[in-house]
């Protein structure tokens, strides 16, 4: 039997690689368009940051050990360009001429996506940048190399775009941001945001709120990005408005697309066509709070998700119960996370939610170190259940989002959560841990 | 009506207080034997590493501030000596000779525990001392900044004896250890244990396991302790063998009695007589994975039975899940974390458990300053049920183990946990937080 897996990122090589592993005589190809395979995209904000690193640090794995050490036959340089469903096969380019048809048993799309690029006037300019792919990574250190980069304007002020603020800002490079939405980080209360407004302002970032970009223009060795508010100069621009699925192929094989174009599939990750699997940022996933299908494009549920693929393509019946959007992420010395639901988020999807905002520490309050640390939390109304959490401090954050992760998995209430045996020593915590002090003034509202 | 509180720490004073929230016209009196109240306990050896700290700066609220502000009747001073249950009164004395008689409607006994002290010749020389109460605390910043201690000797190496080997070496004080018991840390697989006994010797903090201590005398300026190996000498000896509940006055009013001579509540706090409670230190409480009366005496089960003491005596009804004995603590440069079973513990209540560990990393792979650590899984082989876990590292254990803590509440089986949607991003874990693969090794063995 032959497995053929489009695109060698981590949807892609998790489920190529599992599937070796749970049938080492299954036929195993992969089609990749660029020369890059496994890779740590979410370490490039922090390998950009430091000058004596080099972007290939990030590689986890290379080519030569998926074919040799794994069997894998991992094709570089392959475009698939069509999938001819009815002849069950992948027609890819290879280089510019070449063509190949390659037939498949099973298949898994797992191409991945692509940053967002408005089509406006000067986006193709040198200095344009963006940040996705490895060789994005490689071009922005290649660019920061030979230029003399005093400044740089962020476009965009999501998880990637303060990631990379944070990334300059450590080489020492002078960040604006610009931002179409009015509101910063739209899942957070405005108060929590309002924190991240206040450590960026300490850090010397400029940002501006509500703020689109109209178009590009080379001036004198820089660059001048018009805005909807006023001319701003840079060495350089980074465009992080977010990315698209690439669903392109699927779409055109006549395939069900879900939420934002990405590809829809079952728990089981299937396709429309029980030969085709998709997974990774390109795939749907189903939200386990709603129920409802979402594109939430994050590296954990790649990887599972690759994984479940190979359990399904060599016999296994794996169904994955879905995501919550937990995340974390670290901004200058913040660190933020979420997970579930925020309250507007509750609230669309037909909840009755509450919520609750407590300020709390990150240790004992005689011990030194300490920290402020802000938790919010929403429930539903009619039951008393978890529904999300967000959260923001110095320290502390990204690990204890992860309680609530599996509080929410779980389907507990505000109160069962708030019984829950939490570890105290004075160096990590509160005796009332802030996730318990939170639910104790959410159980108030219920 | 009338509630008596017989004790003024963490139990005690968070049921005077929330019951004094909850209804504002009862009577609180609350019986301290000591001059002190509501401190940090678990703060004293971190006091003890600073020689610029005052012991006084872990009293979270002072004795005023409950009188005027919160209308309790805090007597200080008060040492309850008996309990009349026919009469409804509590008999206690004031000072020397002062005898005072005090009616109850509803009573708590929340005496806490204290340090264990062999009875071997020596013990009460100056200069042995325990830690436990404030007064101990202030007992050894008196001693160490009276006295010049050069060398300490720590008999007794569990949380207590190891936060203390911290403080000490915090301070340039040698520190030589001894532990009674073969086996470091036993509710840790060996392997485990051995990260903690190596962070001990890089510090250079001398330590023997399997040996006793005999008898200790003065000789010249200083002590020696004689034990079961050799002869110790020490400048100061601090004996940190464990804690006993203060159940004396419950067992004296023919209270009935848990593990280890605890007070036996049921799961509303109630000891067995209907107008009588008893938590914190001296209670014991059922553990949620067994089922079965435990005693184990940690702050926030304390701090979290008072208040549920306040709502059943206030009219509410409140019933507590129970304890998972979920614990963290800091030894040196290492954090260290346990929530429910262990192997063994499993084992001896009657499931039949499997158990994995596995090495992995605090950080994603690329990122600076990741550190090793270390996860043990214990799951029951009947019903793929979590049972317990173990961890130990430099970073990102202490908060780690409350999200295990979460899944053992909620009764998750190893795959529903391995499925949770947890966070990451490369400052904070691998893609695969170390939980998930300790959880996906462990399905193996499933």
């Amino acid at each position: 039997m032959r497995f053929v897996v489009i695109g060698g990122d981590a949807a892609g090589m998790s489920a190529a690689s599992k599937a070796k592993r749970n049938r080492p005589d299954l036929d195993v190809i992969v089609l990749e368009a660029t020369q890059d395979v496994s890779y740590s995209a979410c370490g490039m904000p922090y390998n950009v940051a430091d000058q004596s690193r080099e972007m290939d640090d990030l590689i986890v794995r290379r080519a030569d050990v998926f074919r040799s050490k794994q069997g894998i036959d991992l094709r570089l340089g392959h475009r698939a360009v069509a999938i001819d469903r009815a002849q069950k096969k992948v027609i890819c380019k290879v280089g510019e001429s070449l063509s190949e048809e390659i037939k498949y048993d099973k298949l898994l799309i797992a191409t991945g996506a692509r940053p967002i690029r408005p089509t406006i006037p000067g986006i193709d300019l040198p200095g344009v940048l963006v940040l996705k792919s490895l060789q994005d990574g490689r071009a922005i250190k290649d660019f920061l190399r030979k230029t003399s980069v005093q400044k740089v304007l962020i476009v965009g002020m999501g998880y990637i775009g303060l990631e990379m603020a944070e990334a300059f800002h450590a080489r020492g490079v002078a960040v604006t941001m610009i931002e179409l939405s009015p509101r910063l980080l739209p899942f957070m209360p405005q108060e929590m945001a309002e924190i991240v407004r206040k450590e960026l302002s300490e850090k010397g970032i400029e940002f501006s709120l509500g703020v689109g970009i109209m178009s590009i223009r080379a001036e004198g060795s820089g660059l001048v990005a018009k805005t909807t508010a006023n001319d701003v100069p840079a060495d350089m621009i980074l465009i992080s408005v977010g990315v698209q699925p690439n669903s392109e192929l699927a779409a055109d094989a006549g395939l069900n697309l879900g939420p934002k174009k990405s590809v829809a599939v079952d728990r089981k990750l299937m396709a429309s066509d029980p030969d085709i699997f998709s997974a990774g940022d390109c795939a749907d996933a189903f939200h386990v709070m709603t129920g409802e299908r979402v594109w939430i494009p994050l590296a954990l549920r790649a990887n599972r998700a690759g994984w479940a693929v190979a359990d399904n393509v060599t016999g296994d019946s794996v169904e994955l119960p879905g995501v919550m959007g937990t995340a974390a992420f670290k901004v200058l010395d913040l660190e933020v996370a979420r997970t579930g639901l925020s309250w507007e988020e509750a609230s669309s999807a037909g909840f009755d939610p509450v919520q609750e905002m407590i300020k709390s520490r990150s240790r004992a309050h005689s011990h030194p170190g300490n920290q402020t640390i802000y938790v919010n939390l929403v429930a539903d109304s009619k039951n008393g259940k978890l529904l999300g959490a967000t959260m923001v401090g110095k320290e502390g954050v990204a690990h204890r989002i992860d309680s609530l992760a599996v509080a929410l998995h779980a389907g507990m209430t505000v109160e069962q959560f708030f019984q829950c045996d939490m570890a105290y020593a004075p160096p990590f915590s509160p005796v009332w841990d802030p996730l318990l002090t939170a639910a104790n003034q959410l159980l108030k509202k219920l």
